[in-house]
């Protein structure tokens, strides 16, 4: 086996049309004539084309797949028994969610089965802008994996947001040309597509030989037809099957999203095996998925097993994650275990589960980091901290008076407050009585407060709110990972608590803290945008993991992740009831609400 | 309805991206804010994407469909209890085989609802190179149908074979900015691409980013995945599902072909029903259908018919002759009734029997041309004959001295003979003890001579011999359409009536010709490049007509239509014999092969 680092490093972006090119060496492995250079002998081949596994042998030259069939290799690898399947497609995902250096959870995804991510960096754009986006290509330069980046479309996610920068169809002009850019990221601005507003026009005009993804999961018919029509061509935002039926019908590709924070798949497969609807318009995506979590149950591998166990064919759970998705996003070279395709190959020693041996990624093995073997502390890693530009760090620019800062004056009987519904990223907007003191709100029970406070210019907006269904008593919490623009969240039960978590991630440059009961803040940094630590991802997971357990003694339910639903909140384009440093959105009325 | 011929003769080519740009128009039809231009009300709309039938109405604005649902249009159609289906797709054609203008049989397909044809003008290119391919540009130009080129790329189809011109790389180039070039044409010389030889990979070059297509159906296992390894994407040579499964697995779409000469639709298609085998990797194709047939039992929808009396879905049947085909070659606007699309819309009266009502063409109707509607005769037809570059006419240059030219000297006891299969293309290869006079063959019984003759540049090169299963009696047939050098072939029981029929052919400048028992031929003109006729099709089917009628009194079997069985003898790729003006050629061999 050739060794990864140096061989297939240097062959990234432009060239992989050369290396692909057909030539004398692959016909000779193809047709017998020669050894090839890998053979994996006597596994269930699948194909995808006829939905078979048959036994055979899968021969690689040149980190492309040449034949299935009988053959030598100058390395051969026995597999009988076991399953060869395509590398699986993460068809929309945001590597700054993971918390860590991008490169750490392509890693992890690869040792799961997924070698091709089409990742949306809008997390940086929105912090850092182009310098943001530029990070994330660098960064997944080397993987071994295939890493397209769809350009954010809506940064800002709105005109009325408070993020860092802007990045216009003009800052995307100069992208196109990489050959990693594969298409728009998600337009979450439905209105300006539905509007024809110029500023969306031109980015759909821009993309419209290209795959444009959206995000739409609740417009009615006609706008569901009308987003299409815009060219639009994938939605990973549905919820129920209602909604993904709806705009299946309409031509669109459906998302299946299984992450950490929102788990679509269940509600969306059990209606597609139900309904016998054809496979070839889905596919599955993460969106957000914690490194954690990957470890634990995998990535899209989790997908399929999941899909699988709801009834659906082994045969067509495979397909979507792989050959169906490649199909929509124009990847020739990908989703197939066939001659021509890339030999990235994922061998399951158990089909059912989707149980993960070994994954090649263009012929080589994606092999285990040695610490991970070992169970050995992130010490034992070459690099205890990855480099960062330097204007991508000191991100966090607050300005705040004081705790009196974050005093909610509540005039009328009832309020308005988010409910949290668990599992979802969806919020429902409800009206009750709430408990006051002195004219204001006093969090009691599971009334609790939020404020968002922009970060980026350190304006001083502050926009507080009421919050039920959280679950937290005694202290505090805070993030500056607020989709989209990232601003500073912070939920508490007391006033003191919530100031001295803003003015912790006010030092450290963003990331989590927790603060309990007036006691020194438990703190995550994430120094690089205010979204990404710079420490291996062991060190973050066992940090996160420890103050996931404070959050929990704290009171927040099992069933809600505390960081990454408060990272939801301050999005005003999902519905229904959001806030922003400008105060409480009615999204679906696509307005600014008041609290009372 | 718009006028087709005001508004949408100019839209072709690269403005088509132009006209499908999303704008204001389109979304407040889809939106439902202002009437559509067109509205077909109530039918049974066929949704590709999860196989259902749903009743409702499609909008149309501009061409195309802006959205599915409850819709009021400046024009309203009702289509009620009928079935709305996407226009229908021939995934390879050959426009010349026609005999007639090639706009002639797009209309006359495109009122039994194909809208999209994939053409390869490779007769054309055989005999006139550049100017012949220039020629089926221009003259399907102004269609009211899609109709893309795949550039022919074994042109002549082999090294050794003596046709009009050459058709080369460098020629290729020069075509890759017309937007109506789709990709290669059929890449007939297997052994040209498993040997990677320079100038086929030259070729493969060219075309590696764009659709190539195969013909390929008899390649062993490895072989099959080297050729599907070098690029090629298609396939519509399988006359066996073994054929087909073994493609089908090694990634290569199969076209299912179902035309006047070559009919694979039944054994293809009972093995995938038979199979469960999914859809996604089949089209249809007629490769050479006469409009005679066309007009009789239909076009792409008699493949869909036949395949949903063999028990195929009617769904299912629907997608290959659609959208499957359409993802395959990358056409993103055909193929599915959904907002986005083209309006190439077919309505059916009859699901299973698939009748074709009307069909819509970018929102226009494709309206019966008035003499067809009346049953009046060509007269009444505004075009008398089609003008013709000079250049394409006088294309026929024959040297021969006289019947004596025709002598066969048989030395040995059997002869090797050309057996023809009913229904196929393919041919066997036997060897026999044949009827002599004199040391030469003479014609008896099933036992018929066969000449070809070099027609393009008078060297005076003949082939002879003998073939088997033709019928014929007391004459002869002749005809200077013969894939792919489209030399002269002329069958007969004897060699003054042979000769008639060349004199006669050269006289003319090519055509098909029946000479019975030494009387005045019987001739049809095919004066463009000795493949096309200038008439009208109503003459030419008139005229074939009653030549097809005499070849049955003279004793052809009404299993096989003599011309297009001929038209295939001379094609040296083809299994298992074949003769070209340098004598019999073994297919599997890969040499030529004495009579004797």
């Amino acid at each position: 086996m050739k060794d990864w680092n140096q061989t297939e490093q240097k062959q990234t972006g432009q060239n992989q049309a050369e290396r692909r090119r057909y030539h004398k060496g692959l016909a000779d492995a193809a047709l017998g004539r020669k050894k090839a250079e890998l053979v994996l002998k006597g596994g269930q081949v699948f194909h995808v084309f006829t939905g078979e596994f048959l036994e055979a042998d899968v021969a690689v030259e040149d980190g492309i797949i040449v034949g299935i069939g009988s053959y030598s290799g100058m390395e051969e690898v026995d597999v009988s028994g076991k399953y060869i399947v395509p590398g699986f497609l993460d068809a929309h995902l945001h590597l700054e969610s993971t918390l860590v250096n991008p490169a750490e959870l392509i890693h992890q995804a690869g040792m799961k089965g997924t070698t091709t991510f089409l990742v949306d960096p809008h997390e940086a754009a929105n912090v850092s802008g182009r310098a943001g986006i530029d990070y994330i290509l660098k960064e997944t330069e080397q993987s071994q994996a295939d890493v397209y980046v769809m350009l954010p479309s809506c940064v800002p996610a709105a005109e009325f947001e408070d993020n860092g920068c802007r990045f216009d169809a003009a800052d995307m002009r100069e992208y196109l040309e990489n050959p990693r850019i594969l298409g728009l990221g998600e337009v979450m601005d439905c209105r300006a597509v539905l509007e024809t507003s110029p500023g969306m026009m031109e980015k759909l005009e821009l993309f419209s030989e290209r795959v444009m993804d959206g995000h739409a999961g609740y417009l009615g018919e006609k706008e569901t037809d009308c987003y299409r029509l815009s060219g639009i061509r994938t939605d990973h935002e549905c919820c129920t099957f209602e909604d993904a039926l709806r705009e299946v019908r309409a031509g669109l590709q459906v998302l299946i999203r299984e992450g950490t924070g929102a788990k679509n798949l269940e509600a969306i497969v059990k209606g597609v095996v139900e309904h016998h609807l054809p496979g070839h318009s889905f596919g599955f995506c993460t969106d957000d998925k914690h490194i954690d979590e990957i470890q634990r149950e995998g990535h899209i591998n989790a997908n399929v097993r999941k899909a699988i166990a709801l009834g659906m064919d082994p045969a067509e759970a495979i397909k979507i994650a792989s050959w169906y998705p490649a199909v929509c996003y124009g990847l020739k070279h990908v989703g197939a275990v066939a001659p021509g395709y890339d030999a990235n190959l994922v061998v399951l020693s158990d089909l059912r589960q989707v149980q993960v041996e070994a994954v090649y990624y263009h012929g080589s093995r994606i092999e285990e980091q040695p610490d991970v073997e070992t169970g050995k502390a992130a010490e034992s890693r070459e690099v205890a901290e990855f480099p960062v530009p330097e204007n991508l760090l000191h991100t966090v620019h607050i300005r705040i008076s004081g705790p009196e800062a974050l005093r909610l004056p509540i005039s009328g009987e009832t309020a308005r407050i988010i409910q949290v519904i668990p599992g979802q990223i969806l919020t429902e907007s409800i009206e009750e009585a709430v408990p006051k003191k002195d004219g204001c709100f006093c969090p009691e029970g599971d009334y609790l407060k939020i404020a968002v406070l922009e970060r980026h210019h350190g304006t001083g907006k502050i926009g507080l709110g009421i919050i039920k269904g959280f679950g937290l008593k005694h202290g505090a919490i805070a993030s500056t990972v607020g989709h989209d623009s990232h601003n500073l969240i912070v939920i508490g039960d007391n006033d003191t608590d919530m100031y001295r978590a803003v003015q912790e991630l006010s030092r450290c440059g963003g990331g989590y803290t927790v603060v309990e009961n007036e006691k020194e803040p438990h703190t995550l940094p994430l120094e690089v945008m205010g979204l990404i630590s710079r420490k291996p991802y062991q060190e973050v997971r066992a940090r996160l993991h420890e103050m996931l357990e404070q959050t929990r003694r704290m009171g927040v339910p099992g069933t809600l992740d505390p960081f990454i639903t408060m990272s939801f909140l301050a999005l005003p384009v999902i519905p229904k009831l959001r806030i922003t440093p400008r105060g409480l959105y009615d999204v679906l009325a696509g307005r600014f609400a008041d609290p009372v």
